[in-house]
């Protein structure tokens, strides 16, 4: 890590973008894998700083914490090329036609929670935001909230089409959405699919009571 | 422990029942201490059976594993007297009105929740169970299918009642009343309050959707 500036002053500023890129890249995989192996408690900042190969004032250059190398090292997840897997969309797509929208986005989701790259660090971090309320308070606000939000705006959008009630509270309404799943993923009750999350979406907005 | 039955004949049966009671009693309160104080991959049948005041042969003439020395601690502390706090029903009522009766229930599940004696060995035992899947699933066999199926039959007394919609899944629909709930508490998304459950009711009966 201790290249000279001196030795290549034509390229100093590319080169030490992409020293940071692959450090940043470095410290992202080491900080994912030490929480799956030796889980949350145990993970450190000299832990990582090791894995990762780089010294540990370059992790506290950038971050102030674990935790917080941990919830960016996920958003950097949810933006790498996923294969065959879609990222999570940054706009909730709006059709006019919110059953599908909430469908096309909780399918993704779907696709999200299966994806292998997500599924080991998603639980250790998940599992110790449940003991420790700090942590969990801090997963919700960085890395859950956008997306509640999105769902938040796209409610509120079909209330003014019409399509939801517009005494309905669209922060508990698209629980309906997100906690079954959640649920079935986090605590292992029940099977995850499709056609699993369609229904949801269908029951909710139909309601269970006859019409 | 080494007490001789032949030092007291007379009441060894008694005796015998009241001594295994009280060690019973003194595994689970050692079992659900050591979960919260250590975590569960920590808690060991010999820790329960040190801080227990028993020999470690006792716990496994009653029990297999610690899961399930916890499972069964945490089902009779469900049964213990709770002071203000009523246990779950056993039974799911049924006046006829099926949502004021899942009110009813979550309003007692909210009560259990907020319960400072099942908060913490609930957490570590439900923190496990995300990263564990094994026990994660004995979790949902042991501690939740029975309330579950409560559900399910409520609810299917409710379609037969008319109060539900004959097509859909019971087992789906139920968790429109547990997920979001579950959620809040497991994962610090959001308060709980009788409202907010008396508000989910009322949403996944009449739907999102206007009527």
């Amino acid at each position: 890590m201790a290249v000279q500036k001196s030795a290549q002053p034509a390229k100093s500023v590319p080169d030490s973008t992409r020293r940071s890129e692959k450090s940043r890249r470095a410290i992202y995989d080491a900080a994912l894998a030490l929480v799956v192996e030796v889980g949350y408690p145990k993970t450190t900042i000299e832990g990582i700083a090791a894995r990762a190969g780089v010294g540990k004032q370059t992790i506290y250059r950038w971050w102030s914490s674990k935790a917080d190398v941990l919830m960016e090292a996920f958003l950097d997840l949810g933006e790498r090329p996923l294969g065959e897997v879609k990222p999570e969309p940054y706009a909730f797509p709006d059709t006019g036609d919110v059953a599908a929208d909430v469908k096309d986005v909780l399918r993704a989701t779907v696709d999200q929670l299966r994806d292998p790259r997500f599924e080991a660090p998603s639980r250790a971090l998940a599992a110790e935001g449940v003991v420790n309320e700090q942590l969990g308070r801090e997963l919700v606000a960085k890395l859950m909230q956008p997306s509640l939000d999105l769902y938040i705006g796209r409610l509120r959008a079909a209330q003014e089409a019409g399509q939801v009630r517009p005494d309905v509270d669209p922060r508990i309404a698209l629980e309906f959405f997100v906690s079954p799943l959640a649920q079935r993923w986090l605590q292992h009750t029940g099977p995850i699919s499709y056609e699993y999350t369609d229904t949801l979406v269908d029951y909710a907005l139909q309601g269970l009571a006859p019409r």
